[in-house]
């Protein structure tokens, strides 16, 4: 395929480090795919961006080096020590195609403004690299709910409303939408914040014959939940409660122990888990900011479910992992998905891509199975 | 549907207990079909026998009555107090309709002899109860495995080596399947023992033009390990072992604790992992008889899994059911099924239940969510 | 002994009706007293009172007759049917010991007379019944927590207001201990409620020379961590974090998961936590209500702890048990030792019973181990 | 204290280079000493050699470097990358101190050759580096059960048949003691072999007045079981059964899945919790090899146990861990608190250091909490 740009909202986040320092080794060859769905036996026929066809920069508002953020992650056990040494070097030329992000609290000018940088900055990256075209995924930590507007309404009244001293009609995350469509690109949502879940800002997608996909990776609990209902409402066991304990350590975990940001997170699970069951359930969910678990992720379920005559039984996972080692290979499929979609003229919500997602776009499909099936027959006619 | 029989080789043991009462509870809709398959939406429209069609007979060694049998189940709590009260007048009905089963200790003629009676028992049974046909179903415990005999390889090398007084020929539960297609049944096998797996048996089935399908009910711990696999395949995350440990109590504890009679149940259990894998994994496995458990039976699984750039990550479960009331349901699924693709002429092994045993016959998918998709267009083709 | 009076306040609460249940099974010998602590071959030669020895009364502001609750307590597994079915005709003689307690929404006069009419039932129970003494218990259901106030600081200033109509001075818990130390009776807090823990409480204790223990019974997550922790502090082992999370069903669930009632009990099992590692540590707690679980409890708990080297390791436990199952017979060991402590003139917080206890009264001493120890060589003194 | 020598038997074994990893580490203050036992609080005024007052030298059958076992070690976690670049230098010293250790399979000479050879080699290391004694540990591989001989029941028998050319009277593990018994050093089992399990090598120790611990040391499952079992005994709650399943990598894992070398472990690990419940119950236990752990090790137990009214209930734990990181530190405490007992003239076993291993020799405590009581108030004697 022609050569293609990822441009990370976020990028020097665990996620974006993850996925930028895997990339980097997988193109050299020196780590197999594994975690790379798009990698796989399946998608051989596909036309999809080859790893070495993929460019990466990115905004982000902390300007941390990526290389002492790999180290870190090294440190704590998401990247081998072999690996970050190998790709060390390469780490830099990535470096110099990270800009400043846009958070309304640094920002003087007017969300237009705002905006206008931000899609200059991705259009120069595409210019400089001699790109076809740009996926920009957004990575960055979860947004507090922010407040549905009148102006969100449609594209005239969220630009006039942007264009105003003073005035932030938008949350980061859609102004980062904003800009990405305004530069031609197709956009993913890898979080929970409200990114493009505005008619205004589809109405611009659409304006822009673009495709987009969101929202929320679907990494570890959810991934889950949408491997295992199924298993019970096709046996026709009557679940009765999925209760939810998740152990954050990190930045995320701090991000979601505070309630208003868990919002947008629990809802996010809360809406797969009744439409797999087909009806609510008791389903109590919380997420505990753990620091010393560190990068770990630890989910513990427990379903308590009805079988023949009544009789009651249960299950209960308890779910070990490393969510950016989780996330960061999806990343890459869906820049990869994203891109060779936007090239087969692909436009709106790609509900096919909803295997990635914990809350889809453009479709309502939760069970896991059935998404896998879906995405390799689409993929089939990309 | 026309008058069903259903005839169970282990009538009075929990899982036939409890399908018993199940069925008779349900035929007097006191209970909603929880834990059965064929109750579902998706199979409104196939013609299958209604609960009140289904008439139950069966084989059995032990004497016990079947009243007593669900008295015991009604303490160790997989059929409710007020479910029994409600059934016990009926059990004795059906206990009319158990006749004893065969075992070699205690049968001093010719196998040819013993399969004849019991053929006979069928036949009986049949006429008596005027049925359309007669579904047999194995849910006797498991046996310690057979050794493979030149005679099992053609049905004329069989029935001499039948006939010959004082030769055992054949395990129990193949002497069960010669009879009941001599009588002109379908065969399920929801055990790991013998039964039809052998050629022989298997050309009697085609000559008889009967289908036939099995083995070993998937109740528990590879069910989940059929739900799960997938995610891990589909998600490219690579699992490194997949450890098991069983507990059970009641009668399978004891006897699958008995290392030759585990050695079916590990050996069906183990062929499903690999296949649904892709590859050998390191899969430790283990059967304990924990009595105090009575009929609960509690699996714990570990599986280890490699993620992106090769960091180890891990799920646990534990699996906390009551196997009768699993299995029973599932009887009477098997039991409409069966006889639906009887009634539509359908011949040999049923690959399209798969989604129903621990080691299909008939096909190779393992795959919970594909085999139910099967089994739904199958059942739509009745 | 000499007879003595078990008063409940709860009476008809699951706690209670357990307990009831099983003293009345005990003492027709048909149950062994496992949970019993008192029951052991440690305190043979204590001066208890018999099973026999002791009657039951107690309060409650709801009507249910005990046979109903106990009923229904059959159907949920705590008592088995056949106990059930055996005590049944004695419940009533507890029932008739049964009077109406009090709480401030339905009570008209001043809280002096409530108190008053409380300890007149006592005092008619120890009449009726040739009681030595009477052991008040507090099993009922936990209250949101009180405000503390100024008139809580002496007895005199308390007793000044119980008697101002329309005053709401004191919680109920508290004006159940008011009457109890009024009616010359010993006191134990069972529940995390206010109850004792108020100065002039326990001034009125001091001067009426009576004993008191508490509080918050120990029955389950709080008894694993009193039991755990010290391996991890007596190892030298670095606890990180311990977190909890716990599924209750039944009334409990409903009352705990409203977050101004929960904040008692959490309170109350926090306190230990730290106690027992000698630091504060990462512990978020939560408690759920899963109403199908009905009087199950499951606790789910997993600690992140440190080793040699600053390696981390982790343990999970998964607790499930029935709280009233593991109440009850504390409930009833309480009344013996708190009788036997009475008699042998023991007056004040009763340190020695913190083995019982989630948040004990009377000492700092949270090890389980240590505990238990305490409670043996005191009893020895009795 | 004097200068006091270390003498590992499997000096190059993992929990050795742990060991001696940490104890230059903890020489040079980069670490604190956490999981160290005898750095607590409570020992502060017992005279226990210093950090740098221990020199450690072994026997070892392999010749891989130390250096290049303590750097495996740092790639599978147990040690972290920092220390081993800090300890590195120093590891070559002690490489100095580590000579052949004996195998029969690679052993020409008697076995009291072989016996005088390692004496020699213990002795050359105390006068080498002038100490006052040497504490010898067995941290070596658990070796296949040794059939027991006449020859074993005395001393004089026993040097007989070592003498005899061709003769294997002795496994390595014994032959090891008698070498350390010979050289005058305290020896300590922390495996489950013979070792000093032999009525001659008794004599022996008593003929030298040595003092001699063990065994096996108690790091995990059997850690917690002797934390939890005396929960379940003074809360008078009947546990039923108490299975254990333990998934190993490593070298350890290899060994144990052996059947014949997981015998010994086994026997050692169902002792005690015999012990611990005041009965037999029902108590499968199992130890996997699981490759893909590394040196990690994982322990699931369930226990299902009745309570009051006979209900039953349940506890489930999962014990993730690093067993050098959880060895290691007590192979220091060892060489310190048998090195204080030396000093002090304590001889023959010492019971008071029960709290460190799975089959105390000289006491039948088994409690974790009462065994270490016992260690401290013992250490207060010394």
């Amino acid at each position: 395929m022609a050569p293609t740009g990822l441009w990370l909202i976020g990028a020097r986040g665990s996620v974006a480090t993850t996925a930028i320092t895997g990339l980097l080794a997988l193109r050299s060859g020196i780590v197999p795919g594994v975690g790379c769905v798009s990698a796989q036996q399946q998608f051989r026929k596909v036309p999809l961006p080859e790893w070495d066809e993929i460019h990466v920069g990115g905004h982000d508002i902390v300007d941390t080096p990526l290389e002492k953020r790999a180290e870190l992650l090294a440190e704590s056990g998401v990247i081998p020590h072999r690996i970050f040494e190998a790709v060390r070097p390469s780490l830099s030329e990535v470096e110099d195609n990270i800009r400043p992000g846009y958070h309304p609290a640094t920002h003087a000018g007017t969300q237009s403004d705002a905006a206008r940088t931000l899609t200059d900055d991705i259009t120069a990256f595409a210019r400089r690299n001699g790109l076809a075209r740009v996926v920009v995924i957004n990575v960055s930590s979860t947004e507090p709910v922010f407040p549905a507007l009148p102006e969100h309404g449609s594209l005239d009244t969220l630009e006039a409303a942007m264009a105003v001293p003073g005035r932030t009609v938008l949350p980061p995350s859609s102004v980062a939408v904003y800009a990405a469509l305004r530069a031609g690109c197709p956009f993913v949502d890898f979080t929970p914040s409200t990114g493009i879940r505005l008619a205004a800002l589809q109405e611009l997608a659409k304006k822009q014959r673009l495709p987009y996909a969101g929202s929320d990776g679907k990494t570890g609990e959810t991934l889950m939940r949408s491997a295992l209902a199924p298993m019970f409402t096709t046996r026709a066991l009557a679940v009765r409660s999925w209760t939810g304990t998740n152990l954050l350590g990190g930045g995320d975990g701090r991000t979601l122990a505070d309630a208003e940001h868990a919002s947008s997170k629990l809802q996010s699970k809360g809406r797969g888990l009744s439409t797999l069951l087909g009806r609510e359930v008791t389903a109590p969910l919380h997420i505990d900011n753990v620091p010393d678990l560190g990068e770990q992720k630890i989910a513990w379920d427990h379903v308590s479910f009805e079988g023949f005559l009544g009789v009651r039984m249960s299950l209960q996972f308890t779910w070990t992992g490393y969510d950016s080692s989780l996330a960061a290979p999806l990343v890459l499929d869906l820049a990869r998905f994203t891109a060779a979609a936007h090239a087969a003229g692909h436009t709106g919500p790609l509900g096919s891509l909803a295997f990635f997602f914990k809350d889809p776009m453009g479709t309502d499909e939760h069970r896991l199975g059935e998404q896998f099936a879906n995405l390799v027959s689409w993929a089939e006619t990309l």
